[in-house]
């Protein structure tokens, strides 16, 4: 997606040779007419699926999700993360590392937002190592119901996230896909 | 606003006296067809304001804080909440008690994204005690920016955070305020 490589391009902070920072229009401050042409793309490229909800996770996918759903004309459910670990019967639950953070969230969904029926569209901003997304993963697995994509802003494809997706044999779309960062440059696949 | 009155009714949960859930449309599974029209709603309130950010804290005021900034075709911002004291100097932070968790909180919005001469529309999904509004006011007073209003969709006035809000002379919005939770009942003020 030209629009949006062109952003990151213009706005983004490289720091290091794996980090990318886009906290201008993506996760902190948020450009909402960006976020509309998101959309857009996202029903243009799961344009088939019939897709009955969105999932994200707290916090930075909400955003996306919610104006996404938009064009899908679905219901978001984002999880929740916990520090804790809670073994709340209510709630389908699943562990994930955050390199960023260095810490372990259990993430949660309440069982009555996911029914064996649904068809989950998974919206996340980024793909690094791919921890978040298979935790959504797990949880739509566990609910009986299916992943038909996932769907993500940027995709760091000098980490293993793709992998760990692919190996699962759903319809993985990143709008853009970083595949260096290195001295301060921008290198996309 | 009746509809959404409507929908509390319809598949909020009382809990006890003070605790209303609304998990099912607003901060865990988001219905974005309601949402549009709490936007347009809020739109309709602070018509006469040159609002040109609406800030927000994460998580649950993410989502109406991007569908309701598609009408006023403004970015929105939101602050981040950390459990650590974190002196960074980039950032405007205030602490904030939450009731719901019993936790102090951190929060923060990167400076260069407040200028003073900003005129801001802070977003939430609940008003109860205050204390996260009040957190976002201080942020905004920080940086020098003005604060234009403050829109809610559920205010709880049995407790005190109008009374906080109305002492900074602020334009206060609620979309729906409930006056007393009681055996299982919503009154509405």
């Amino acid at each position: 997606m030209e629009l949006l490589k062109k952003r990151i391009c213009e706005t983004g902070q490289v720091i290091g040779d794996r980090i990318i920072k886009v906290d201008g229009f993506l996760n902190h401050q948020i450009d909402i007419a960006l976020l509309n042409e998101i959309g857009k793309e996202f029903k243009a490229r799961f344009v088939s699926s019939q897709i009955t909800k969105i999932l994200t996770i707290e916090a930075s996918g909400i955003g996306i999700a919610c104006i996404t759903a938009q064009y899908f004309k679905v219901p978001v459910l984002f999880a929740k993360k916990n520090e804790a670990s809670n073994l709340d019967k209510d709630v389908y639950s699943s562990e994930v590392y955050s390199f960023t953070k260095d810490k372990t969230y259990n993430v949660q969904v309440a069982k009555k937002f996911l029914a064996p029926t649904d068809k989950v569209l998974i919206i996340d901003d980024f793909l690094a190592n791919g921890n978040a997304v298979q935790g959504l993963l797990d949880i739509v697995k566990q609910s009986g119901a299916q992943t038909l994509g996932v769907g993500i802003v940027i995709e760091k494809s000098f980490q293993q996230g793709r992998k760990k997706i692919s190996d699962e044999n759903i319809q993985l779309e990143s709008l853009a896909i970083i595949k260096e960062l290195r001295q301060g440059q921008i290198i996309f696949g």
